[in-house]
């Protein structure tokens, strides 16, 4: 398996961006992802119960369709709490995607970023399409991974490749991080684009567990998005056996899963204010729901996470997290390890000995410039 | 129902408060309190499961006993994640109590507060106990209420005088707040004292009702102690008829509601680093449990709480947040009205749509004070 810290799309898809007008800035604001054979697709949602719009409109299509052929993204605006009008306004997004593309609309995915309850100006979007879809391109996606950032201070970007089904396959992803900087921008996005010739099944399996494993395992400031998602296209360009079950699978879960949490790591990296970049790992738990449970327990603790800030080893209140994750821990079983707080990169081992299963969890300290960053604004 | 902003203890009961040495500082850090004659005790403990050793040994008297007369609290250490010795500890220091009183060591309670993980220091306390008993009197509750305090910015105290059972009876409180001022003191510590003549359990019925909608609905930071505690004792020399049902046990209720309300309230309004007092009322849920998860789930959100800070009108980050909770909301039914953000006091009112229950929850703002507070230390 080879890694590369950039985006660079596998066969057969193109991407682009462009500056709408969404953005007060100037800056860009529209992607546009491509494939030009029809893809599998897989998403994973956020549960909130408060869902945008854009997200509505995708898990839709996502019941109607089985292929997929373009994934449209705007930040700058969420679309969320936007109501029925929000709705219409995604819908015609995306009308406007397919038709310029020759698409049926249930082919074209949507979402959003950026501020929550005001209605999207899909007039200026729609000006833009036609040029938007023009300039597609291989190299269009270091405009894409520019355009779906709010306040992030960095692209955040993977390209792996493995063998798999007797052929090389490439697997690529952009994300936008939870760095609200600017506020109610709370929102996490990653786009996967795959070559490889999976079946739908596997992919959204594959995705699933991904996931859990990835996304599901950082936290910045424990507050769930109404946006969140992970999209994954995989079009089968690469011209491999088709991937379903056993090594093929997971090999490409392997990959996947190496691109997942490269991504959410990146994502902790660039939380808003961060000093610190820790990794929580929970050893002995009965399984890794449980062992999860307790990662993330510590990881939005505010007295933990001012702790790290402070470089202050008040090593109770790792203990006084679990406890209060409902977990019943034994005081006389539990022990954590941790490395030196002076580092931005800090390691934290807690040991339960109540089983063999385990967790990581990644996270940021909790630093005045969070709030800073989180109170300033009108 | 009469209020008065002080503790003025029941008849029957004293109090003393003394500096043993546990704090660095030579402030009070040894509170008593006492009933001369026997009286019913009822108490509400963390549900952490990290928890002092202090209160397994007030858990274990309370299964023991009917009756108590006394209650220990040191501040400047939790006796907290002490293992077999902090038991010993805790068990030293009720059996030197009880001697000095001549009780039976099951009707002395015990309590503490301050850093986790470190020894009490037993002798220091069994030195000055003859001195703490021999001081025992009706305004010692004066010194007792400093004595619990570990960085509070002021002493917590409420008394309330109501008629029920054909008498004129006292509950009078004290209590401790999350005033996380210096690390690891997260404990919230209330001690409540009636003179009135009530059944067991009738006193833990009303108890149990009253920290739930009080104690139950305060949020500083969302991280639950290790030690937290309400205790009451309520010994009859109010000489009213026995409270047990009916109309005397819903005045009881009433009156000890407006004691744990106002020491909750006050909790908050010491909250480590708060600029805000923040009421949040949820209507139109299905239930209270449901009203006060959505209410608890904004207050401890960091996002809400920075804009509260910041007086930022960020509207969308209260559905968020109550989306998150898991609540089956929908956005359609969901309504908001906030007060002027640049007072003091806000109050946010939420609906739901969705029944007729409610729930109301107090807390403070997410500060950079907060951050220096608990990130400075060694």
């Amino acid at each position: 398996m080879k890694v590369f810290k950039i985006a660079a799309l596998p066969k057969g898809f193109k991407a682009n961006g462009i500056a709408c007008g969404l953005k007060k800035s100037g800056k860009l604001d529209l992607a546009l992802f491509y494939s030009e054979i029809p893809a599998k697709g897989a998403c994973k949602f956020t549960t909130n119960k408060i869902q945008a719009a854009p997200l509505k409109i995708s898990k839709k299509h996502l019941g109607l369709s089985r292929q997929f052929q373009a994934i449209i993204v705007n930040s700058g605006n969420a679309n969320c709490f936007t109501g029925p009008a929000g709705l219409r306004d995604a819908d015609e997004t995306v009308k406007a995607v397919s038709r310029a593309l020759g698409l049926k609309k249930e082919s074209v995915l949507i979402n959003s970023t950026g501020v929550i309850g005001k209605r999207l100006k899909v007039a200026k979007i729609k000006k833009v399409i036609p040029g938007l879809v023009a300039g597609l391109s291989k190299g269009g996606i270091n405009k894409a991974k520019k355009a779906i950032m709010t306040t992030d201070l960095f692209a955040k970007e993977i390209t792996v490749k493995a063998n798999m089904g007797n052929r090389v396959v490439t697997i690529s992803g952009v994300a936008k991080g939870a760095g609200m900087i600017a506020p109610n921008m709370a929102t996490m996005l990653a786009f996967i684009f795959t070559d490889a010739n999976i079946s739908g099944g596997a992919l959204k399996k594959a995705l699933d567990s991904c996931v859990d494993n990835s996304f599901n395992c950082i936290t910045v400031d424990g507050c769930m998005s109404t946006n969140d998602s992970v999209m994954a296209l995989a079009n089968g360009a690469a011209g491999n056996r088709l991937i379903d079950k056993g090594n093929d699978f997971n090999a490409f879960t392997k990959a996947l899963g190496f691109v997942c949490l490269g991504l959410a790591k990146m994502i902790v990296r660039d939380g808003e204010g961060a000093s610190k970049f820790i990794k929580i790992k929970v050893r002995g738990a009965k399984n890794f729901k449980e062992a999860r449970i307790a990662a993330l327990s510590i990881a939005n603790s505010n007295l933990f996470k001012t702790a790290m800030f402070g470089e202050n080893p008040n090593f109770g209140r790792i203990a006084a997290a679990v406890g209060a994750s409902g977990i019943d821990i034994r005081e006389e079983d539990f022990g954590t390890k941790v490395s030196p707080l002076d580092k931005k990169d800090i390691n934290v081992e807690v040991f339960l000995n109540r089983g063999k299963a385990g967790a990581t969890v990644y996270t940021s300290d909790l630093t005045p410039e969070y709030i800073k960053i989180n109170a300033q604004y009108n």
